[in-house]
């Protein structure tokens, strides 16, 4: 049995690897924002949720034929942080102006990284169980001076990435700590993934692809 | 200026390359026996600073010559879990038999995940300014399954590491959490090592060898 992962991010495939599994790479090319149209004022959580579910079904069909037998994981993150009006979704800067403003704000700050995972089993070609589940994770970000800051915006690190930062980068240093998972801020949680796939009938064990030393 | 890293772990030096620095590695050899020896009724706390201490400092000579201006930095890790007579050193299982007796024990439980460096600045070849601290991180353990156990067991991983887990392998399917640094429980604390850097007067951003992108 493989593990198909629905998503392009090296730093999802790099924590899979790490711990054990080399996933088949099947990209969904997901309009998120259509996904999220269809949702009738969604929490974060139920849009996490949404998002991962439909990345996950929209590549059963592409692989259905090569991975008869498979489990599909399908994978959305966002940080939310609270501003004036509650909490608000911060997405990726793109630009180093934008991201230097909202490291203004999130310096000694502390936001919430959101991690939905999807899983659908198939079983000969044919989707049998489906279960999805959110996992929320703390992060406290440190307080870098203007020189690391303008160090870390010039190496374009942060600029793609959702919150500005990543925990498995250059941005490590900038952050204090985390409260909950942290394969989940880096992008795939192991421990929901794991009982995600206990759920569908699937130990994770059976999925290492490394071999016994 | 380079940063010499006194300690032959894989997972260590993991952790700085994801970070943007290439160490110089310089192993210690010290016999952690006798740093222990001497000490009078440490706490874990104290012991871990005094073994990253005495790696720094055994390291000096070696690479004084090639390495006149630097930043030296030794590692110490202890686990640390709540036993019958008050909290306890829990080392390398180093057998099957010991590690499942651990996890008998870990399993669905926390520990205290203690991490001490040690940092030298060398200038001209000559010890300048040297700092020491230590920082403590919550481990939460899953709870794996009896064949998810001798799974993990089987492939040897977890016997020759502290605690008999490695968060950065197969075992981040069972941890659950952590509350505090995540690099901590790898091995070397980014944001400690960054604070130590600057009390040596560097800033880890001038270490970094990753190019601006």
């Amino acid at each position: 049995m493989r593990l198909v992962l629905a998503s392009a991010s090296p730093a999802r495939l790099a924590v899979l690897r790490a711990a054990g599994i080399e996933p088949v790479i099947e990209v969904s090319g997901v309009d998120e924002d259509a996904v999220a149209a269809a949702l009738t004022d969604p929490s974060h959580a139920d849009l996490v949720a949404a998002l991962a579910t439909a990345k996950a079904e929209a590549v059963l069909s592409a692989i259905a034929q090569d991975c008869p037998d498979a489990v599909v994981i399908g994978c959305d993150s966002m940080l939310s942080m609270t501003g004036p009006d509650g909490p608000e979704i911060v997405g990726k800067p793109h630009t180093e102006a934008v991201a230097r403003q909202r490291w203004a704000s999130m310096a000694g700050a502390s936001a919430e990284l959101l991690t939905g995972h999807a899983i659908i089993r198939l079983v000969d070609g044919t989707p049998d169980r489906r279960v999805a589940g959110v996992q929320a994770t703390t992060v406290r970000f440190g307080t870098p001076s203007e020189a690391e800051l303008t160090a870390y915006l010039a190496t374009g690190e942060p600029l793609l990435v959702a919150g500005g930062f990543t925990l498995d980068g250059l941005g490590g240093w900038f952050v204090e700590g985390v409260d909950g998972d942290p394969s989940s801020v880096v992008g795939i949680s192991l421990p929901l993934t794991r009982r995600l796939l206990a759920e569908v009938g699937v130990s994770v064990v059976d999925l290492w692809t490394r071999q016994p030393g």
